[in-house]
């Protein structure tokens, strides 16, 4: 951790970082050493994972930075809820173009919402001047016999997705738009800024799926990496995908669903389950106030084939979202 | 994981990035999903590290990639040797304006040169567009009662560092004079672009020091953390410092003592041993062919007291670097 020097550039990020160091009994020796030590108890796994957000690709340069700090660890998060794991400790590599104490308050704000609620703890980091980026690295736990991996889909599962799909989307056509915002489409626009990861979901459904993922790059994007790694195929019913109230008034009655299935950034959750357990399902999403919704199946011919409202066979004309697309 | 997607592009960093999963059987499950899945040996500790380059504060923007990518995870495996730790896993968090195969074919083989000699596999990362900024995350193990901590000296140890001080300051200093390079002088450029990790110093004294730190930011910051977090002073002789044949050439007769005790960028070794372990302390260095000078000696009074060569008391003009200082 490189947060500690004592100038008081430092110590001011250094004050405002430590709101997030919340106490775990796991964490030996958090920040302020070369490293820091963790306690992985006997049987669990460590599970691992890291994303960068960059200033102009990732978010809008204007964007507030609590929500900045929310998202930074909800997308980290995310990938946790994906596994069924449980989110432990995080890492913060936060690079910025100057030491704004108001911005660094907000960001460790929408940060430390998240952890907190989730009992996660900053247990090291890097802080150094340049463009604005952020990389968080999350670690959580999970006993081996449930973890959820892309691999595991099996002929006959149902495909459920959690929660409401294109809301993001919709958050980034509306900020791009430049106009004036009415209460429903905030709600895009904080599904956007805002996401809330389903590490409950996972946590509740660990034990049933078969296989699972987050919805980043679009359902068909993500749920082709399932098929492809469990070497299966799968039917996907169109009029089943769950949308939000204010998604379906925008759209009205010719619903494009490329838009839908290949919408970015929902951080929902896709996972795959035996029919059997189609009434535990329906328990978690009640008990959890979550829709969990079923939208197709998986069958043993390769590929993805997409039903529209009629029944008629949809093609997508594009699959999720490229970094480093030309187009 | 973000570079599976099926494009071009990330086709071809994938591929690159293959090279750097160096097979290990602690790796349930590496690049490919939400996250990786890592087994923690029963009684060992998860050590884990962080650390930013960003182009301009960091490197400079011409700097050959393959000593960038050796880099990037040196200063990392660095921070294990501090620790007492044996790496095990990276993350790599890569920001790229552009996806060029020739500098990511040399930035992987100066990643994998160092991945492949400390076993260390690459188990996830994250890369997208935007200005050039490399994170890598280490994550290392270590037993309990042998790891190094900053808070262990105790009053009447030993204070010793590994290798050669001051080598990488002067090796910045000819990269910015912009002149013709002796074979002398490259050998300092190589000392600030390809750190030697002290991995193995690290692993073979951790049973015998009491504390440690890695030299990233000048003996008298690095060593001020120790004497900071223990709770004790030190004297430091100033004319036992080990400077490099190459070095004491430069520095002539007059030896400009702040420029040693502040270089930063060298990534060896500081610990401090009981006055016991000395013949033991020889004989790892002789068994490694690495210095460890004995230049000090913790106290119990507080602060840091130097002494040049005709044992008079040095005061420092300055403290390490900082990189958000204005100065």
């Amino acid at each position: 951790m490189k947060i500690e020097k004592e100038t008081p550039e430092f110590a001011l990020i250094n004050q405002y970082f430590k709101q997030l160091t919340t106490p775990r009994q796991d964490v030996v020796l958090g920040v302020g050493d070369d490293a820091a030590l963790l306690q992985v108890a006997e049987d669990n796994l460590l599970v691992v994972s890291v994303d960068t957000l960059v200033s102009g690709v990732h978010f809008f340069e204007d964007v507030a930075a609590d929500a900045l700090g929310h998202k930074a660890l909800a997308v980290n998060l995310s990938d946790m809820a994906a596994m069924g794991a449980e989110p432990s400790w995080a890492t913060l590599a936060l690079t910025l173009p100057e030491v704004d104490e108001k911005w660094i308050a907000g960001f460790c704000r929408g940060f430390a919402g998240l952890a907190n609620r989730f009992n996660v703890s900053l247990v090291g980091g890097d802080t150094t001047r340049g463009p604005l980026s952020i990389t968080v690295q999350i670690h959580g736990v999970v006993a081996q016999h449930q973890v959820m991996r892309r691999d595991g889909a099996q002929v006959g599962d149902d495909i459920y997705v959690t929660g409401t799909l294109g809301d993001a989307a919709q958050g980034l056509k509306l900020l791009q738009s430049a106009q004036a915002l009415t209460a429903g489409q905030q709600t895009m626009i904080d599904r956007l800024e805002r996401p809330q990861p389903r590490v409950e979901a996972g946590l509740a459904l660990r034990h049933l799926a078969h296989s699972a993922i987050d919805l980043s790059d679009g359902l068909l994007a993500d749920l082709g990496h399932i098929l492809t790694q469990s070497g299966v195929g799968a039917t996907l019913q169109l009029d089943q995908l769950p949308l939000s109230a204010e998604l379906r008034a925008v759209m009205g009655d010719d619903k494009d669903w490329s838009r839908i299935v290949s919408a970015g950034d929902d951080y929902e959750l896709c996972l795959t389950l035996p029919v059997a357990c189609r009434e535990a399902v329906a328990g978690v999403a009640r008990q959890l106030s979550l829709p969990i919704s079923r939208v197709g199946c998986i069958e043993a011919d390769p590929g993805l084939r997409c039903f529209d409202q009629q029944g008629e066979p949809w093609h997508p004309p594009q699959l999720g979202f490229d970094h480093f697309s030309t187009s």
